[in-house]
């Protein structure tokens, strides 16, 4: 099953798509368990009650067809975000390979849903797209004893767009790269939040393309830290907390590699993660 | 005036301390106005809600004494902190002053109140004390045209400690400074929410002791970017919502410098930003 969240922005309502015998996908209104998608909402074991409802045939068919899907958690505490963990893309951004999980944040007022249009900067040269698998926390992480527990701690994943601007990031920064990554708009999540049960995040190809060419293909089974370990480790350093939102990285093929030119208003970028979804953004000009 | 929010951690009520005639302090009760001191509230020009009560004689007297006091602010969106912003302590790190301004994030689950226990990490052998005044924002700020908008922008003031890990910020983060900022507790934010229009940011003395001994002993007119020009500054990167805070930076006198032993369980540090109040933590082991 994936959640969904529909609607205008702020006043978005929850869903379910769930696959029927006959193999067709249908969407089921959840707001007789819960308002909104939320980190309480998740703490709560909502994802099993939704599981049980649908069982039981307790959920009346919505249609989604011509709705605005927004992000499909809503009002993270926070976005961490972990830097360089795909080698090549370390690379090609001129850096060795961390010996450590490197973190930043983005504001929790960057996340747009998966289709809504994104907005180069103002002033901006160097607007960037990053393909990343978003991890959903689901019961507050707060120095766990091994990455073997992470698992509790996760409620499930999605596909997420880590928007750059790389002289935001990199020249105006003084080295902190947070100040390129908070722009409106910059993180577009979902389309759907699919429950970790069912996903192997240590194997999901992601892909990008900008304009309908290809950019980034990679699999996360080429992470430096794989999920379990950046779950763990963040934990002896920050508690999570259920809703809260880790990006875990972007392989190569962004145009900070020098091979692909920037975004301009115009452009459209899609990206996706295996089994989690596609994003098509249109660029505007903020 | 002074807003505060008294009570447990996460049932605080809110109430405000004024002078009366004679001079003496008194407390009244602000929950007639609204259940909680958030940003929603700032934006809907709360505190001139809160002023014209008062004039009004309508708010209850509530006493304090004896109650915990809480950050003044509940639940920020973002807080946004501000590094090296005054010379001295850049140089004390082995830095050069910056020319633009640098930025950083703290979790908006690290707020405490100002006299909560604090923690030292576990793991940690570096735990630092940072004294700074914080700025709390009234109406969201994307895109100001000038400094001169900043103020409209300026709900108030508030003693913020950004205590801080540096093993953690600079030896284990990939020299992205977050990851030694965002430990439990590590935002202890207050007394009190001082009203812009009752302060002159640019000309406010700032202390800490540990264990009575002096530390920090500067003014915020030694500050590189003064508080008009990161606001102008920051809202061309990031949207800056109401409630959320910006932490300033810190002077000189910190351990980091080398001149002072870190922080260890049982070790009192007391800040305090002049005419927003003093913070009294003592120190355990997390």
């Amino acid at each position: 099953m994936k959640l969904v969240r529909y609607g205008s922005p702020g006043t978005e309502k929850p869903a379910v798509l769930t696959l029927n015998g006959d193999g067709s996908e249908h969407a089921y209104d959840v707001s007789s368990l819960t308002a909104d998608i939320t980190g309480e909402f998740l703490a709560a074991d909502g994802l099993t009650s939704v599981r049980k409802a649908l069982a039981a045939g307790d959920l009346p068919a919505v249609e989604l067809d011509g709705q605005r899907l927004g992000a499909p958690i809503a009002r993270p505490s926070a976005i961490i975000c972990v830097g360089m963990n795909y080698a090549e893309h370390a690379a090609e951004s001129g850096s060795a390979p961390p010996t450590v999980p490197i973190i930043f944040f983005k504001t929790p007022n960057t996340v747009a849903g998966p289709d809504d249009e994104a907005y180069i900067p103002r002033n901006s040269t160097k607007t960037d797209w990053e393909v990343e698998l978003g991890v959903v926390i689901g019961k507050r992480a707060s120095y766990l004893d091994s990455p073997a527990q992470a698992a509790e701690h996760i409620a499930g994943y999605l596909t997420a767009n880590d928007l750059s601007e790389r002289t935001f990031q990199i020249e105006d920064s003084g080295g902190q790269w947070s100040k390129g990554k908070c722009a409106p708009g910059f993180s577009p999540l979902g389309p759907w939040l699919v429950p970790a049960t069912d996903v192997d995040a240590n194997n999901l190809r992601l892909r990008s393309w900008v304009n309908g060419e290809p950019r980034q293909d990679s699999t996360t089974a080429d992470m430096i830290f794989p999920v379990d370990f950046l779950v763990h480790h963040l934990s002896q350093y920050l508690t999570m907390e259920p809703g809260d939102v880790i990006l875990t990285g972007t392989p190569q093929g962004v145009a900070l590699s020098g091979k692909y030119p920037y975004l301009k208003a115009g452009d459209v970028v899609e990206i996706e993660v295996e089994g989690l979804g596609r994003q098509r953004q249109t660029f505007a000009q903020a």
